[in-house]
């Protein structure tokens, strides 16, 4: 039988104990917790001090870049894809202070994804949407984020996502800014091109090889530049069977590098068309092998089995015609690139013999680029080439000039 | 006084609490370390599960791309600043399990770094080089870190990193395969320059412009390619005054696209380097305004000032006076590019008309590519100029005619 004297000594002990553990667990939970903390900020500021996150971005406005950077702020962007291009686009987004992101995956995070940037092995096994917002929320609480997760590419999902593209902005009701294609599948880029084809929602794709060696981006604006049905989607060369993938035990290559370097043109290309710098690019491919990067553009075809893009092609004739011939006349919502040396109207510099040497639904591309699929063509009578304008030229001219 | 039933009551109280303290500390302990914890792999496998880090790399052999991809374990590569370029390729080596990473930096994480990938909040005032050792060891523990907080450029630093780069390697006592230059500054470059001439170390070099839309990358071969003492450093155009950027309260922009994409440059090129795949780049230039990617090679200046380069510049006139003409003699540490398609030799294509007319050091540089600064010359005879070799003529000249 315990004494008093015993059971008072046991009390003490079990009390400084008691304190020990506690200073513990709240030291450990507040490494934990401050680790996820910075304070929102209320208005972005130009101020050089090292707790400033903005000040090496509004700093692009001294420099002569950006007019008003503050305006990232008032956009939404949707990424489809939160793989190895969509997390770090997601990523670089974030960091940039957009106003709001909505990401779609319904994929999980595995060990197999840690050859690419962004996710951790701790996330294992957690949805991608979720783990993604989850260190995005902590790089930058000031961003909004919606997740999906789920395929966009089922019936009942698609709707879902063509009402949040079409309502889901910064301001609730308005149409998101952007849309950016981050999918590995051809199904996907399907399923977002006719929502932007019905919606008229201008969107960027994007795309890395199977063997991780090339990669490229692409801006679709639905009536004017050639939508993912106008003609077969483009990569840069890999010449891989995709049969070959499809085998059990076998899967794609990827790189970090790759993959990095198109979510920074990617993102790169997204901050010029929302800020209004530079000059945004149709198509840029990069082939790593060669460290070469092909550009073009191409203009939307007439004969396009969607008939939403056929519909948007009538519009953006229409919208054409009414503008003043020399004047570019300023319009809300419209995207105007002042500062385009490709010539905005895509017109077709190819002769007309060039274009009945190009066969079938496939266009003349420049070196480095190549058709990913062949979409099947209900009309077969052939020879309604998709028009190319091929504006690398002139920088080609000029640089040779230079030698 | 309190009774023996009221101090044991008391004791059975504090006890419960104990163990539910100590509960909720395991748990809290637990979910922290879970998260840091993937086990370490012995042996890299191509076998295509979820659980393995390496399926997506290790198909790159599958694809033809690289013939012995298990080698990038062999590996050690110092990173010489670790900041907005310097992380995300310290964290893309690691991803692709390099066998040894030297971080060096004497720089503390600050919220102002938050617009560039890699660092998070929570790291704010932790050291670089340890909150990146620890962010990549979480990443990859299969890969070695050595981390020297430190700034390279004071005598005593420059003496241990001159020790740490020649012996620093896997195997401690040799040196390491490649330096990567990630630096902001021109004091700091030409340090690395000085301790790589001395030690014929092949380094890369990777720059960013203050307006953070241009930056480039360059692979250095002592005595075979120009140094940084041969010409002055080589950037994309920027135009900006540096005087502007030395005032109080003004900083360099920088975004986390531009950052990121070099990044994803540079370590493809020491992929491709290492692993021998593809053409390694001389020089890559990278414009993000008109996404314009500028290439070239220059070869050393046997007017050099540094006297080491002039030194490897003889040793490696030797070497090539002892190759057989035609056959490609594969020697033991010797860099062979089989695939080199710039002509490895780097003998100019500049006429002598041409050279003449190119004034002071300044090399004749094509579009989009000016000197960053301008090095002090003790022979002013003029005239001295760097011979430059323009392999992208070729290139060119090839897409012209696909036109």
């Amino acid at each position: 039988m315990a004494t008093v004297e015993e059971l008072k000594l046991r009390v003490r002990e079990l009390e400084n104990e008691l304190i020990k553990c506690k200073q513990k667990q709240c030291a450990v939970e507040d490494a934990h917790s401050q680790a996820l903390n910075r304070p929102k900020i209320d208005k972005m500021s130009a101020e050089v001090v090292d707790s400033n996150p903005y000040s090496r971005l509004m700093a692009l406005k001294r420099m002569g870049i950006v007019d008003d950077y503050e305006k990232i702020r008032t956009f939404t962007v949707a990424v489809v894809g939160v793989g190895g291009v969509g997390s770090v686009t997601a990523e670089m987004l974030t960091r940039c202070g957009i106003g709001k992101l909505l990401l779609f995956d319904y994929d999980k995070v595995e060990l197999a994804n840690m050859n690419r940037l962004f996710f951790q092995p701790h996330q294992a096994g957690l949805s991608k949407v979720e783990a993604a917002e989850h260190t995005l929320r902590n790089i930058n609480p000031d961003v909004l984020f919606e997740t999906h997760n789920y395929n966009i590419t089922t019936m009942e999902n698609f709707t879902h996502f063509m009402d949040r593209i079409s309502h889901g902005g910064l301001e609730e009701g308005k149409p998101v800014d952007l849309i950016l294609s981050c999918v590995d599948n051809f199904e996907a880029r399907m399923a977002i091109n006719t929502a932007c084809n019905e919606l008229g929602q201008i969107w960027m794709e994007s795309g890395v090889s199977e063997n991780a060696v090339s990669g490229h981006i692409q801006l679709i604006i639905p009536g004017e530049t050639a939508c993912f049905a106008c003609a077969p989607p483009l990569v840069v060369a890999a010449n891989i069977d995709e049969k070959t993938l499809k085998r059990e035990g076998v899967c794609a290559a990827s790189l970090p590098t790759t993959m990095g370097v198109v979510a920074g043109l990617l993102v790169q290309n997204v901050l010029k068309y929302l800020l209004k710098f530079g000059t945004v690019s149709y198509y840029l491919g990069y082939n790593a092998m060669q460290d070469f990067f092909p550009s073009m553009a191409m203009k939307a075809n007439p004969q396009c089995n969607d008939r939403h893009c056929r519909r948007q092609q009538e519009e953006y004739k229409k919208k054409e015609a009414e503008q003043p011939k020399v004047e570019v006349v300023q319009e809300e919502e419209e995207v105007v690139h002042e500062d385009n040396e490709w010539g905005i109207e895509l017109v077709s510099e190819v002769t007309d013999e060039e274009l009945k040497a190009a066969s079938g639904v496939v266009p003349d591309l420049p070196e480095g680029i190549t058709v990913a699929y062949t979409i099947p063509t209900e009309d077969t009578t052939g020879g309604d080439t998709v028009e190319e304008t091929e504006q690398s030229l002139e920088d080609l001219m000029a640089q040779m000039r230079k030698l």
